[in-house]
């Protein structure tokens, strides 16, 4: 039974939610489209509606409608929507508008300009328009910190993964490095006895794309409720009717590229299939950060880089660059499945890639906590590479501490949720192997849909109806158990299971 | 001396400038990026903004702000600012939201069915969706004659040429009718003795749209503030600060593609070069729909089918599509300035193209003013193609009465436009030549400065400073004066004088 106050509750919050398809799409644009001397105008148009939305979030008769709606009689679905309304409600009040309107444009500006600045190895004109996004984002920690109770880090991590803490964070990482590093030397040494051909390029951006084209069709995109398009840093975005992801490639390497495409046709598959009755509403939107990226990593880690997968793709690619000896299927999973400390965190493979998590989190938590300044990044990068990774990332920008958009766009607690995803990723392709015991074989034969009916089921039509936890619960019986992910790398990376 | 109600206007405008920075973009993603499924949260989010734009404009407290600052004592540009948010303000008041709104959700639905109902052939769901955007808009010219004195349909015409009448359309339509089908006669009287050899295709998607780059850089359209895309219907969209324009290419010819992207670059140079220090506020807009196609045709009929600047295209199709005896300057010449009916408008030559407008003209006249209805218009098309242009559209829609976007975006009172911009584009070329007589030696190596330095001094600098009456004479000398648009048309066509 829903009534009065929540119904006004819903009404807002759809309202809201076609404001935010409207930002959404000129995000997008601005990332993927928009030419550069469109960028001011377009930081002040996404400013002002950061400041409505912001407003429309903090209307104080608000208050009074939550305290009647929280003592009507609703039904389950409701009652999550009204928890996650409040929640939207409770972290809008914590901060002022000025902050609000200022965030948006210093990260318009800082994201804009990191475009450019990236690729010219400018960190001085980065660090420029950097300290201010920082210190914005310090104060918004602060914020939210008063009104939560959290600890300003957490704060901002609540905003990506609700009810997961840094010390839940330093728990889990700090476990993986019991056991992560010692599997990566094993791993090496056992891939160091292994030919792996390379592939021959140039492999041309047409084909390169119609092979993403090809791949995200067998992955079940829709195509007439979204798009792939070319952005410097690859994301998804747009609204769940009509979902957004791109890519970016490079004529003498195509793996990345498709990986990526990969990567973020999991996002766009669990946008485009969130449950259509309450869209609009928050409940209907997708769980968190990491249930994100667990869809994304179910994709491009769990699924694409397995011999079963691998056997699909292998004909694509002789179909749009011509046969040669790097796609025969076992090759291909070998150059897949390659294990080496890399410069960059989205083309790391999945064993050495919670270090580039682990060393973004480490310095953002001391960003936030104004233990360190924006100048002290670079030192305290090539320090982290070297240690956790053994590179020397001394001098170089473009591929060091400039090769991510997070920062700069003020995202900050939202690393650590790629490596909590590839954790849930493999719980829940551990789950999905216990109702299908023959899934390579069905996957094998081109059959996905054990996978695809398993995320609809217990993940995309879930959207938010439960919080993190209940979810996984839900989904998988337990809560987050990283020795799925353990069990997942040591079967694949040394073969001591059947996979 | 600007004072205090006056900025209060200009900042509430500036506000409603960056929120329609957001609807233009989301407009321009429709027609050009969307996919299909997006098409209900698209128009859905467009009307939440349609209805917080209106909302903004009719604010109580604006009367009172309004009547302050006119007493306030503001410099000239403050002034005709004034005048035109003053205007803004009026009309808007004449409209309750509830109309803005479904106007907004009618017509985005009834664009996005035409996109795939046109080529469908599919009149009978077309004017499902048509018969209440008429309604709508019955509505609409109704209270916006109510609200300014004016007869319904010149309530709507208003909107996009302020101070034009149906009264001065019928007067200078009627004059052009006295001798512009005796000058076609003579023309293909005259042409019938010449050989055109056809341009032989195809003409590959990827070498057009190079084509039109080259074409636009020519031109001077500034690709750091702008884009060329693909669109069902060709226009010009985006802010000024980012102007997007689109075309459509078919693989047998170019020269539709061709001449619609010049006819867009210019409107886009407009839109450019629209002065930078009012950006945001109604005086800095362009000044109304006949000045903008003033400009569109001042490149497209005008300039690029001068003999001059033909020589100038001819070297491009060369190095686009390969050597081929069409190319030939004066065969291209020839082939750009042969008059012939056809069905469609946006492809119609100088000669005929009034006729395509004159048969909409008076088809949206009476369907506004309730003298016929939705379903009547297959019959008064082919009626009035038969008389004015002797073509038998029967039976065909797509390219009969379904062709153009206008109607079922909600769009009456526009069409006259086109050619009062003949019109006018015809009187400012004139005043160019009467600046620089060896115009056409000084386009023919390639010097098109005298053109945009005149356009932009006179045309694009002035934006709404002054009624369009003014802008004219302070340009020309004299208010619009169709004279020149016959001595044009005599001497290009009969060769009555020396170009």
């Amino acid at each position: 039974m829903t009534s009065s106050a929540y119904q006004e509750l819903a009404r807002h919050w759809t309202r809201l939610h076609r404001f935010g398809h409207l930002y959404s799409m000129a995000g997008w644009d601005r990332a993927a489209m928009m030419p550069a001397k469109g960028s001011e105008a377009r930081a002040q148009a996404l400013a002002e509606m950061d400041s409505l939305l912001h407003s429309l979030r903090t209307e104080p008769r608000l208050a009074d409608v939550l305290a009647r709606a929280g003592q009507e009689s609703l039904d389950e679905a409701a009652r999550s929507n009204l928890r996650e309304i409040r929640r939207d409600w409770t972290s809008s009040n914590a901060l002022p508008p000025a902050l609000v309107e200022a965030q948006s444009l210093a990260t318009s500006r800082c994201e804009h300009a990191w475009q450019t600045q990236r690729p010219a190895e400018n960190w001085s004109g980065f660090v420029g328009n950097f300290r201010e996004v920082l210190r914005l984002a310090r104060e918004e920690a602060k914020c939210l910190a008063e009104a939560s109770g959290l600890a300003p880090y957490d704060a901002l991590l609540d905003k990506f993964e609700p009810g997961t803490t840094s010390s839940e964070v330093d728990r889990v990482f700090g476990e993986l490095q019991t056991w992560l590093p010692g599997l990566v030397r094993a791993v090496r040494d056992k891939q160091s006895r292994e030919t792996v051909i390379e592939p021959q390029g140039p492999f041309p951006k047409t084909a390169q794309r119609a092979l993403s084209l090809d791949v995200m069709t067998l992955l079940g995109f829709d195509f007439e409720a979204g798009r792939l398009d070319e952005s410097a840093h690859p994301f998804s975005g747009g609204v769940p009717e009509d979902t957004r992801l791109t890519t970016r490639y490079r004529d003498d390497d195509f793996v990345r590229s498709l990986m990526g495409t990969i990567h973020e046709t999991g996002h766009g598959r669990y946008e485009q299939n969130l449950p259509r009755e309450l869209l609009g509403q928050p409940v209907a939107r997708a769980r968190s950060a990491a249930i994100h990226e667990s869809q994304s990593l179910s994709f491009e880690m769990q699924l694409a880089r397995s011999a079963s997968f691998v056997g699909l793709i292998a004909p694509l690619l002789v179909k749009h660059f011509g046969a040669q000896p790097a796609f025969e299927p076992g090759n291909l999973l070998r150059l897949l499945t390659r294990v080496a400390p890399g410069l960059i965190r989205v083309e790391a493979d999945e064993l050495t890639y919670p270090a580039h998590v682990i060393l973004r989190y480490g310095i953002e938590k001391r960003l936030i906590e104004g233990e360190i300044e924006a100048d002290d990044i670079p030192a305290l990068w090539d320090e982290g590479m070297a240690s956790l990774l053994g590179i020397d990332t001394r001098g170089n920008f473009s591929n060091g501490c400039m090769q991510d958009v997070h920062w700069g766009a003020g995202l900050f607690g939202y690393f650590p949720c790629y490596s909590l995803g590839a954790m849930y990723a493999a719980q829940w392709f551990a789950a999905i192997r216990r109702g299908t015991p023959d899934l390579d074989d069905r996957v094998a034969r081109g059959d996905l849909a054990p996978v695809f009916d398993w995320l609809r089921a217990n993940i995309w039509q879930q959207a938010s109806r439960w919080t993190t936890a209940e979810l996984a619960v839900r989904a998988s019986g337990e809560t987050l158990n990283p020795a799925h992910f353990r069990r997942h790398l040591e079967s694949r990376y040394l073969g001591q299971a059947s996979r």
